[in-house]
């Protein structure tokens, strides 16, 4: 009757598949990109395997030698994949039983493609993570860096865009490093749950043969096998909580990237970023732009949509396999791609960042930038904060009307606004006394900023000795 | 002193770009689909440009007949696609100038590639739109075939997933096409506004060219330039439009996939999907499982991720174009593909539904799915719905009890919780009275399905003209 | 035995709902924001009742009565909301029957609270849009006055944030009417699908009485009765549709506030917003934020998360009603008041936008604002375009160097880059030049800015007059 | 001339806030749900402005006795709330005023609302995190004890919602609880960083003030105080990491939400819940519908949205505090809301989930489940597994055609597809024997069940100690 389609499945079917579902079902395009990781589950499987008495020695090392094979003829370029094998599984174990014969067959005793797909993605996604953990480490050591030599760099600090009070620029960094610090307490804990092995679901329920879990788990690294097999075959909180986490640090390195944009626009004009790093246009022939900042915070969206994409995947499926599942890969390759390209984009650039402190400066003696360091004096002479707070104010309607700074002002123009001014106002109306007065831990201070910076260079090495 | 690295914007540069930037920044990988309208535009502004007597006739034949030769080069994949060139106007408008000589050089005269990639999108999604708009028609074609097929056909409706009234499996089926109906005018408003021209806003102010964008609409088939050219060069509504169609498309897929996933469970059993839309297990032999429902309803979670992208990309972009929104490609085709694959699944599938109409009329027959004809049959009688709905909740507390459906309790039976109910009271309790009886525009009854079968079919006749 | 919990369905239960999960499952908090449209439903509903003698006239009018009272009770606030009641619908027929007795419960006859809620909404949506359409044109009006006094004024356009060409204001702010024109006409597209009338669909198959749903519609100023009662209870897309139109309003709004936002910084100083828009701080007495503007573009995450989150809701979910769809009213009730601040907001914002004209001016004079312009001149001069870019490019790289823009260049320096230029390129270097000569549809020119405000304005009229 | 509206910031402000805007800005609404824990913190700040001599003990104790009353009324119900004050932090203080005169006005000394508003809210987070941990632990536990109970009762296992092979119900609930438990390891995790305290860092750069952040932090119960000032005003971390946690909870409730309503179903019928968590129709007198579960189904989205709307806010904000940030609050509040509601509703319904443990197992007997069973058999002679597959297909397909399960069939026709079959197979073939031979750690044999719910037992208690 049968002309069966599918070596792994045909015999309860009475019709091929048909062509286009064929090829809209099969996943090989996108999960050939797990081959070297389904050999390396393979491989400890066919170990385990014979370690519990269902391979023999020799089948074993048939199957060993006959997956290593494989392994570099899909590292060469020489492996011909076929959709009509539907994945990377049954490519490669099809060409598995080409190689050695009837013996191939008997690699997928004890599991399922069900739990084998979910322990090569977690594999995969371990060493991708381990990548990425290795930039993050290489980006805040940039940053550290660069805000150590700008420790004493005066720039604005701004709330809503306006002008609030003098910064360092190296504090500024520092407030950068500390959001990717946290990106990366996040990926360690992530790290965690990604590192718990499937394999021994089988289908759904386990299977009957005389498998040991244990001894998989410790051949592949696994912190410990999952604890249910519906749950392990049916889990992708893994893929979700890594996109997360870079929905996280995408939406960090989009607010690095509206800075640096704003920064080297002709209207703030407080930094330079080498040519290198930056294209030019077809028309305008006086253009820099800046374009990977630009397109970094272009691409939190991308990641964004991964994550609400993987998010609406897993919503009210019951248990446990589906084949909505087969959506997971490539959402996760794709944020991976991102992480990867913008954090190596970053490191790069961010060392070559020429801060231009004459601007810098200048933007901060602008916009009465030290009108909280008046307040703060007044209260030093006995007036309350809130009242000072009004007094300050009216100096400041009085400045903008009259076209001055605080500090341009005489003590006379000062002291119709409050007789508790004297003489020693101007001092803590400069700059310089208005960072160096921030002077606990967090504070702009530019002892706090290195002091901070050297906290964070020893958490650094702690997080690569952890490793 | 320099050498610069790109021809079209090196000349302020003093160093090369960064290699691994030019990669991470370049498109040509991805927007290399819209070669082919990036031809069709360039041909129609050499065409204008000739006609404002900015080229000559020999400068415009020149240029066609170049761009000609490139379009067939691509369809015939001997195009050498080079990443240094950036996008795909670089790569086109360089191999011109091989061919044709400095006159190539001309060929951008009066435009940016902000305007030419806003039209190259806008002509390539146009297109685009229609072969989904012929999908779709498709699609409810088959619905409404299949649904005057089972007009008479008795299933359970359900609300809550509970039994709650006899419906036709015909009605149930254009619930289904009304969906899509609502997305076909959906798509239909939205292709009104993916039909304005940008061409002409060239970077984002116009030409000091005397350009007439008349011409080059006219030529496009476009219905109008856009009037605004900072808009035109960094608007994206379209794709956001278009993916906000595709994910009340794909939602409304998702709804029928998990209804066709239902019915083909042991459980339910109302339908029999062919073996070449199902795939099976290579663990378990007996499993045919309804991949091709399952894989759309995954689907869904990929396209409510690119509008989620999509959206996230534009929020607080500053005028005009930024590189950010070279991000807006990707997610755009691939909803397209997504959108075409899944349409065309379904309208292969859906005329091969075969229904189980026992198994679906035994379904109807249990859980008091005629309890509310009782209670309107009460109302008839006299008694206020309120108190009817009363009553007959006791009776089916009753039933319960004693594992009996309403119209297998005798009348003795039922007169314990009303009075009101004579012998006439069986006829009631039929699912084909009970069907019959919901005789007005909408309802279930089989002469309104067929009614509304023809309308359906009219309307489809009537989009098909409109075209 | 039973002590039933809920008058509305209470007879087939054995123990009363939990009290937690009543409270839970209740939306009578939320749901009595439709108490007036429930009210405009059901008078409709009776009066067709009535019509086709399912109530008489007595009954009727006893109705219509009771409800216009109860009407009144709550636009009072007297009307004592119960949770226990459920929802909004079941608090007003309670009430009903309370004050005229039984005929109160022959009111739900031939309908369900299944398409009673879903034409409440549809109603109280329609109401809602009329709203917002009209605060769409309050806005556009007066962007369009703003940038019919501003057509003259001359500022840099930007892309990549990076001085890019001169534009005139009024150019960049009829750029914003723009995108408020599509939405405009998305929402008018959005209303066509909102007024189609899910009355007589009942639970979910129609009803046994002898409605006629044409005259409700009629009545209710619906374009039609829905066409299939299963679709019509389950259909929440004009819900999600209505958003998405939001999230494009957001999206645009976002895009403006930013720009809003740089101008008002120090680093710009484009504008000024008036004090009465704008908040201050509790510790920094200078500062003046431009909250409003702030606060629309955070709510834009708002308005993205309500469209994602109905979207989620919808996926998947099998015909016809469940319970989750209660939960569509909460973020489309937000989405609406979201919507209507954010447009007052700026409506009443926009024509008190101060142009601060002369720091705009200053700002297009520097950065090589018209380098695009000498590229221009070149081809005149018979440059092919490609050449006339490089040409220009070593210009500005000669004019950073020595700190000159080109219009502070001597002609021996201009002409060292090419010696096609000559006395006359001084005039196409100047802004005036600059922006006169973008003389074409959607060009920036001050001409071509007061003729599309002539045209917006038009179509402003004419949209009045479509309403 | 001016009359500031405000006294928090009023100076320099020359016209009122338009009464609209300030509606529209004001925070009050929702933020005052924050006034008990702005009070701890302002307790906390009283005492250590004390402790470094900034405060007398007298102004210090006036102040933690007024804010103790205040506390107080708020906790009454009796306090006054002002639109006008715009925010919690400014009504209490306003208050705090009015009660003990000017010493008032010192406590804002050396601190901004934008660090105040994120200790609060962090402060506030920390006790809910407390809250939704106790209630996991309680779902936990429930779903814990009723696995042990229900560790024999077999039913079908699914994957693609057809009929896979058998399992255990409880080993099914255990795979609800690792869910969960992957859940809890998040909170804990998300916990860490909630508690670092922003409190310090002022409006963004830190204070003159000679404060000691670490006695603040110690007073309140923060591991540490936040490293960067910038980053501490400007972090929102804590509230996207929060809602990403509460959407893999809800994804995991939506899930289990799907298989309570499909297993209550008429078709399934593999649950019963008690009417206490189920509600009924207006119409549809024999209704019993799964409410509970549905909607917190239907919650996913809502939640899903919280996050997409965080992330979007956060989205390239420049440094440091926004206005857009006070759009946080909302969304977390109902995050917390939405889990709590959800947590308590399964945590009172999964221990009153009654197995139909007969309709169990009749289902689990149909659908061939056993199939695999068989091919282990034949593996277990001899048979390659790929083979074996084939074999098992064929008598499915046999099987389908006679209607006949695998156990039904006689040894002759079994021998018909493979002659290595003998008398032993009919054992394999029970449900029975297919559970009991999955005994491995993860497998569904009732012992590792058993096994496995004593592990999550000890687990929870490891947890619970931990707290």
């Amino acid at each position: 009757m049968s002309q069966p389609t599918n070596q792994s499945w045909g015999g309860r079917f009475s019709e091929p598949t048909d062509a286009f579902v064929e090829r809209f079902t099969a996943s090989v395009d996108f999960d050939q990109r797990l081959a070297q990781h389904d050999i390396q589950g393979s491989i400890a499987h066919a170990t385990m395997l014979a370690r519990v008495g269902v391979l023999d020695e020799t089948e074993r090392d048939a199957i060993i030698a006959g997956l290593q094979e494989i392994g570099q003829e899909i590292a060469d370029g020489t492996f011909a994949w076929s959709v009509k094998l539907e994945d990377v599984h049954m490519n490669i174990e099809a060409r598995l039983t080409e190689k050695i014969g009837i013996t191939g067959k008997k690699l997928h005793t004890g599991r399922s493609r069900n739990d084998q797909v979910a322990t090569d993605i977690r594999l995969y996604l371990r060493d991708a993570i381990d990548a990425v953990d290795g930039e993050l480490l290489r980006l805040r050591k940039g940053l550290i860096e660069l805000a150590a030599r700008e420790a004493d760099t005066i720039m604005p600090g701004f709330t809503h865009l306006q002008t609030a009070q003098p910064v360092t620029f190296g504090h500024h960094l520092l407030a950068w490093q500390e959001m990717l610090a946290r990106d990366q307490e996040r990926l360690r804990d992530c790290r965690k749950r990604v590192n718990v092995m499937p394999l021994g679901a089988a289908a759904l329920a386990g299977t009957t043969y005389p498998i040991d879990r244990h001894v998989t788990a410790e051949l592949l690294g696994f912190e410990r096998p999952a604890e249910n097999s519906l749950d392990a075959v049916s889990d992708r909180d893994f893929a979700i909580e890594f996109t997360a986490f870079a929905s996280l640090l995408l939406m960090h390195l989009s607010r690095m990237s509206e800075e640096l944009v704003l920064w080297t626009s002709a209207q703030f004009d407080f930094i330079d970023l080498p040519d290198r790093f930056c294209t030019g246009s077809s028309i305008m022939p006086q253009k820099k732009n800046p374009d990977v900042p630009e397109l970094v915070r272009g691409k939190t969206g991308r990641v964004y949509g991964h994550l609400i994409g993987l998010l609406t995947l897993m919503k009210s499926q019951p248990l446990a396999y589906n084949k909505d599942n087969q959506e997971d890969k490539e959402p996760l390759f794709d944020t991976l791609d991102t992480v990867q390209g913008c954090l190596k984009a970053f490191a790069d650039m961010v060392p070559a960042i020429e801060a231009k402190s004459d601007n810098m400066y200048e933007a901060a003696r602008k916009g009465f930038s030290t009108a909280t360091d008046l307040a703060d004096y007044l209260v030093r002479k006995g007036v309350a904060f809130r009242d000072a707070h009004e007094i300050v104010g009216q100096s400041v309607a009085y400045g903008i009307e009259h076209k001055k700074d605080l500090s341009e002002m005489s003590l006379d123009e000062l002291r119709q606004f409050s007789t508790s001014i004297d003489d020693d106002v101007f001092e803590v109306l400069t700059l310089e006394g208005s960072v160096a007065a921030r002077n606990h831990i967090g504070g702009t201070a530019p002892d706090q900023v290195r002091a901070a910076a050297q906290r964070a260079r020893d958490s650094l090495t702690a997080l690569r000795e952890e490793n």
